[in-house]
């Protein structure tokens, strides 16, 4: 099953930022939508809503501290039902290094596609909340196409 | 084998002002490398560098005006030798539509993370260059880690 693969490299001294970005809702509201709601300990759920597009219900299945973060679609479109979405945190010199792996697409529709180029925007968003303590999340995102 | 894809939409009334810049040199040279030398017709070859990190050597496969580009990589890094670029377009409205997809690579490895999230960047670049007249080719690339 085809996967989107993402890499980013921020400069911050250790990963402990970022984690925080990706494992707080509020953090989360920060860099991907301002509409972050839930609960984000693990086996909880967090709703992510983007205006009259809709949105996702992702549950938390793992977090390890600094390190990893990992959840499930448990809602929104039905390409995302059921896939996985990652992040696997280390740091290299100056870099807090984030690697992205949204797994388990059923098939490699165009949809798929233009998640792949979002999903991009959006840890550059990442970047930029934890260089310069602002990033650009939802609705105030980069729209790369049509489908926004 | 795992690819990558993406898709961006551009302002454009036509499809054919992005695919000059997908199927010439010097249009490649304005959004993905100044450094863009070769023969772009269909069996050349064309040399993409970028400074002291190396760059690809492409084989022209295929070119249908207005619709598609194919490239098979003939030189760079050993992950990229063998694989294909594919470049799609198609209007949609007021859109241009490219679907790119790289594709064949052996392994998801971490410097295939790196590439899917440059690709992303880089067709932000040629929908700045149709959309505003200027892309941001290396050497004025968008930095995303600490490999660039």
């Amino acid at each position: 099953m085809p996967d989107i693969l993402h890499r980013v490299g921020i400069k911050s001294p250790s990963t402990e930022s970022t984690y925080t970005a990706l494992s707080t809702i509020k953090g989360l509201s920060e860099w991907w939508t301002n509409d972050t709601k839930g609960n984000s300990a693990v086996g909880g759920e967090m709703q992510f809503r983007f205006g009259p597009a809709g949105g996702f219900d992702m549950k938390v299945l793992e977090l390890d501290r600094d390190e990893r973060v990992l959840w499930q679609v448990v809602d929104g479109p039905a390409e995302w039902i059921g896939t996985r979405v990652g992040f696997e945190l280390k740091q290299e010199g100056d870099y807090a290094i984030v690697l992205l792996k949204h797994m388990g697409w059923r098939e490699p529709v165009e949809f798929m596609h233009h998640c792949s180029t979002k999903w991009a925007t959006f840890l550059m968003s990442l970047k930029e909340l934890i260089e310069t303590g602002k990033g650009k999340p939802h609705p105030d995102d980069v729209l790369i196409d049509n489908w926004n």
